[in-house]
Parts: C-alpha cells; sequence; structure tokens
C-alpha cells in the first residue's frame, strides 16, 4: 500500500497485536483489530481519514455525544474465502443506511469514497484478522459521533466517524427464547427506530434485562400504541414461518431495514417460497402458535446472521415452538454465508470483494 | 478544605481560568468552571470520587456509550444572593431523577453521598464562577455515561459519572415561535420520555432544524400516536394559559417530570390561580387561540426557566398569542427567581444552602 497514492493518511503498528488473541475463544465486541480509521468534521467538511493504530482517544467531557446521544453506527462483516480473498457483503447498503441515519440525527453525511477507500484499507491492513471458515469473521463498526464541546441542546458543528472492527465468531450461538413486549417499547411512529441512532439500542437495555431476569434471552418489540403488532427484535429483524410462508413486519419509521432482513426474502422468494411483508399480528401468532401452524420464528441482522427462536412468551403464557425438519431458519443461514463465504453462485451481485 | 476529611479524593489547578471569560457575553455551555468531578463504577461498584482540573479525558472507541446511547444526565443551577452564599434550587429532585433515569437506561444508580459532597466540594472550589445578579447562574451537569469498551449490545458493566460545570447568563433571552408536532414524534408508550436519556435529545434535533428552517424556534411535541395533545418542548415543559387558568399536561413515560413545571405548578397553585393538569388538545388551543380566549404559552425548564411562546403553528396556519398585561409567564418566573436567588421567603423549602 503506497501511503502517498491514497486520500488517506496512513500511520500502521509498530507490532500487530494479533499473536495475543485467542480466535478460538473470541467474547464478541472485546477483541479489536490492529488499525482503526477516524475522520473529522471541522469548520463545516470532513476532514482527511485517518488510519492509525486502534486504541483510547481523547474527548472533552462537554462532547455532544455523551450528553444527548448524537451518535449513529453501522454493523458489517468481512469474511474470507478458501483461497484467502477477503468479502464484504452488501456494503453499500451499509452506506446509504449510515447516511440515512445520520440525516434524522442531524450529522453530516459522509462521503462515498472516503467510506470504501477507508474499508478497503483497513481490510487489506488487517486481513490476517479475517479468518476463514463458516462463522468467523471481522466485525466492522463504523460510527458517528457528535464530538463538539458545548451543553447546549442542539446539533453539534464538529463530528467523528469511525471505523473500528473485532474478530467474530457465531454472535449467538444457540437458539433463543423471546418475549413479545407489552409494556416497554422502542420506537414511536415519527422517532428514529428505522435509524441506527445509538440511543434505540441503550433504552432497550432495561426492558432487556428484566426480560433475562425471566429466563428469555430477548424482546420481539410490538407497535407502541397497541402492542398488537410484532415489529423487530432490537438487533434483528423477524421472520414467522406459518406452514410453509415466510412473514415479516414491513418496514417503517420504527424499523431498521435490514441488510440480512431484505437478503433473506430475496433468497426466499428466489426458491419459490411466498413471502408476505405485512403487519404480523401478536394474534394471529399466537393462535398458529396453537393450532400447529407456526412452524418456525427467527431473527435475522448482521451481527446474528439468522437466530432460531424457540420458542415465545405472550400474556404471561410461554408458547414452545416445534422442532422441524428442514427449518428455513438453517436452510437461509446456510444459503446466506454460502454468499458471503464465497461458496456459492452470487445472483444478485451482493459480494464485494476486497 | 480539607482533602483529609472529605470522601472525594481532590486534586485542585494551579491556576484559575476565570480571568480568560467574559461573563457579559457567555455562550451557553461554551466555558467550564475550573473543577470537575468524575467517579468510576467499576468490578459492580463505584469508585472514590475525584475532584480535578476540568479537562479533556480518554475512552476505548469501543465505549458503548458512543454506540449505545446508554447515558443520562441532569441539569440543575447554583445562584449566588447579594450576600455572597450560594444556593441550589431543589437538588434533591434532581438527584432522585437522575436515579430514575439510571434506572431505565439500566445504569447503577449513584450514591446520595457522593453526589452532594461532590456538588458541595465543585461550588466551594468555584464559588467565584457563580455570578451574582438575576439571570446568572452557574448551570451544573451531572451526567453518566456507559465507558465499557465492547461493542456488544447489552447493558455496560463499567460507568463514569461526572458533574462539569458553566457559568449562564439568561439561557433563551427572548420569545420563541412554535410548532405543534404532526410529523415527527419525541417518545414513545413504553419508551424513555420520562427519563432524561441522551438519546431524546440526539432525536429531536433534525425535526428542530427543519422546524428553524421555517423560521420557528422550537416545536411542541405531541402524543405520537395521534398528534393530538401537547406534551412538551424537549428542553422543557410546556404551559398555557386560558382566560386566568393554567394547563399543562400530566407527566407520564413519555413526558419529563420537569423541576421547573411543578414548581411553578405549586407557585400558582399558592396564588389561588386554578391549575389544570391535564391532557391539553391540540384542538382546544386552537380554538381558544382563535376565540382569543388563549393568553399565554410558556415553556418551563431549568435550562431556559421560563420562556414566553410569542406564537405557534398548526396545520402550517401561524397563530399570534396576545401581549397581556401582568403575563403569568414573568410573574412566575420572577417569583421563581425571587426564591432562587435568596430575595423572598421559601415557604416550601426549596432553597438548599451550599
Amino acid at each position: 500500500m503506497d501511503a502517498k497514492t491514497s486520500i488517506l493518511d496512513i500511520q500502521t503498528v509498530a507490532k500487530t497485536r494479533i499473536n495475543e488473541v485467542d480466535f478460538d475463544n473470541l467474547q464478541f465486541g472485546k477483541q479489536y483489530a490492529d488499525h482503526m480509521m477516524y475522520c473529522d468534521f471541522i469548520d463545516g467538511e470532513w476532514q482527511q481519514p485517518k488510519i492509525v493504530p486502534y486504541g483510547p482517544m481523547t474527548f472533552q467531557p462537554s462532547a455532544k455525544v455523551f450528553h444527548y446521544g448524537q451518535a449513529v453506527f453501522e454493523g458489517m462483516k468481512a469474511f474470507k474465502d478458501d483461497d484467502d480473498q477477503v468479502w464484504l457483503f452488501r456494503p453499500e447498503e451499509n452506506f446509504k443506511r449510515i447516511n440515512l441515519s445520520s440525516q434524522r440525527m442531524a450529522i453530516p453525511e459522509f462521503p462515498k469514497d472516503y467510506f470504501f477507500e477507508s474499508l478497503n484499507t483497513l481490510l487489506e491492513l488487517d486481513k490476517d484478522w479475517v479468518k476463514k471458515g463458516k462463522g468467523n469473521s471481522l466485525y466492522i463498526r463504523p460510527f458517528a459521533i457528535a464530538t463538539e464541546a458545548g451543553v447546549s441542546a442542539s446539533e453539534a458543528n464538529e463530528y467523528r466517524f469511525m471505523i473500528i472492527t473485532c474478530p467474530a465468531q457465531a454472535y449467538y450461538n444457540k437458539p433463543v427464547k423471546v418475549v413479545f413486549a407489552q409494556e416497554y417499547s422502542r420506537a414511536a411512529d415519527g422517532g428514529v427506530g428505522f435509524a441506527k441512532a445509538a440511543g434505540n439500542y441503550g433504552a432497550q437495555f432495561y426492558p432487556t434485562k428484566l426480560a433475562k431476569e425471566k429466563g428469555l434471552d430477548q424482546i420481539i418489540w410490538t407497535d407502541a400504541s397497541s402492542h398488537e403488532y410484532l415489529e423487530e427484535a432490537g438487533t434483528m429483524n423477524i421472520f414467522f414461518r406459518i406452514g410453509n410462508q415466510l412473514l415479516t413486519a414491513p418496514t417503517n419509521d420504527r424499523i431498521l431495514d435490514g441488510v440480512t432482513r431484505k437478503s433473506i426474502i430475496q433468497l426466499a422468494k428466489d426458491e419459490g417460497v411466498e413471502v408476505i411483508v405485512d403487519r404480523v399480528s401478536v394474534k394471529q401468532i399466537v393462535e398458529a402458535a396453537k393450532s400447529g401452524e407456526l412452524k418456525e420464528i427467527f431473527g435475522a441482522g448482521t451481527a446474528a446472521t439468522v437466530v432460531r427462536v424457540e420458542g415465545f412468551e405472550h400474556d404471561g403464557v410461554y408458547h414452545d415452538l416445534p422442532e422441524v425438519e428442514q427449518p428455513y431458519a438453517t436452510h437461509f443461514k446456510n444459503k446466506l454465508q454460502d454468499i458471503q463465504y464465497n461458496r456459492a453462485d452470487d445472483a444478485h451481485q451482493w459480494r464485494y470483494k476486497v
């Protein structure tokens, strides 16, 4: 890599930390690759992006991100195929979405060439951190935060865009028990639920903690007004299989437009599975569970890929889901991973060669 | 102050920066007093609070506050009376509220003795930063942020509680034009609207920016489901005067339980003003504006104290508010400030001597 010809300012590590990492026992989000990118927005424009060794940074205690949650992020993964080639999966979607999130959070949009040049450079420098084998990946976390010092409650005029990466094994390794939300809510109509805005996530921690105390792993959020319709799981979109039909809620201003969600919808349609993108009522799912027509529930998201739900609680009643043969969850997870790891045809041009 | 007898670890500045500050031309939130407090939550408990010179701090880029907005804050003010005595206003309310906010955001509660000892010490050390005269104050910003390094989407196990202070003149110095929200929303039922959670504020910046582009200063948020009921202004609760009655929305899980709000309700009742704490419909306010019965709208909050609304827009129509003699806004602002600056009896024991 020739730093002189890059639009980036690149400072590499003197010595890699990769030998300190036990890649067989990774705790998600605890180990970071050698390099990171940061780029400051000052005086009305994004300055030159810098690649530097991963490490702590200095902020003013009055930086607006600490006080007003003016922050957005993305989640992506890099995969390595059997020939040591590194791939991204639909990175254009993440780029578009972080700028959509930024717009809603009054953060200036980030330039496309800076985004892709940074990703390519980071993945070139830290390619040894991307491990081969299904389930292994380098998780990529682009994010933007308001760095302006000043506690007045208005949008900042200074920001930092960053990309950090961390090696990941499968995010969730076992099926989860969920509860349908009846008291707490994730998002309001006209709010920021569709955006990957930082505050959407922190707001879920307490209700999720309460659910965990009852032995449940996650919450499926419902509409805030009536709690009658199932929306998303906070870090995953959610699919329901009734008979052989696949149901999922339409995206709206409360629901994240997930890349894994839309990929699974496409893969299912490709195979002739009937996909119904429409409001999914709690009533319908409870009745289908009782009648035995409800075959599966699964979550879909970048960090989690596809996660099978083994049962759900609603109105204090726990409903077990059946063990089905050839579950859609497993089938479409495999289909997706085969594309991600360059083991299958890529009919929709989703792979991006680094 | 004797550091040895304090529960705090105190490191004072070598030289004050107070002479660098033009107290007659303060920009809110841009200048900070000499000292700040921070206290880390590590290994399941709050460590010893430290008073140190105000300045930048080091954080991991993966600190959860940057990604998930797990952060809460408070706003308070210190006032100086004509005898150079410094006072706080109902600080117990802020203490209770930050812990209520923390609970909702899955942040551990902060100990009461740490909170008050820190406030007292900071205000003793930086008492020269509290200027006399109505409208002058030292704005106090306690806040708590998730500092744990790690991008997994769950509550942190490490936090930092901080108190920073900044000298303030009147926050808003002129009446504001507002718009009643019809598209965007601030909070969902079952959400975090009642908490001073960081993300509640960042989420308002974009809609507020759009309002400003139309020549309006602030948004009065309505209920997210129907936009039929007026709730709060994002950094202020809101009061409506119809005839001689004062109306304001009841607090609920979408609306902040403002200290200034409840103080004004009490002061109004003390004087025999009829205060109706009930849902305030947009329809009622628009009709009262048309009939001339709507005399005033004003906002109430710590930063702003009391802010007169000069007119509002709804359905694309702008309604001017009349200039009334002896407005409640001015009257109750004066009443409140007289108590805050120790110029009047304190019938409800709201003043707290530092």
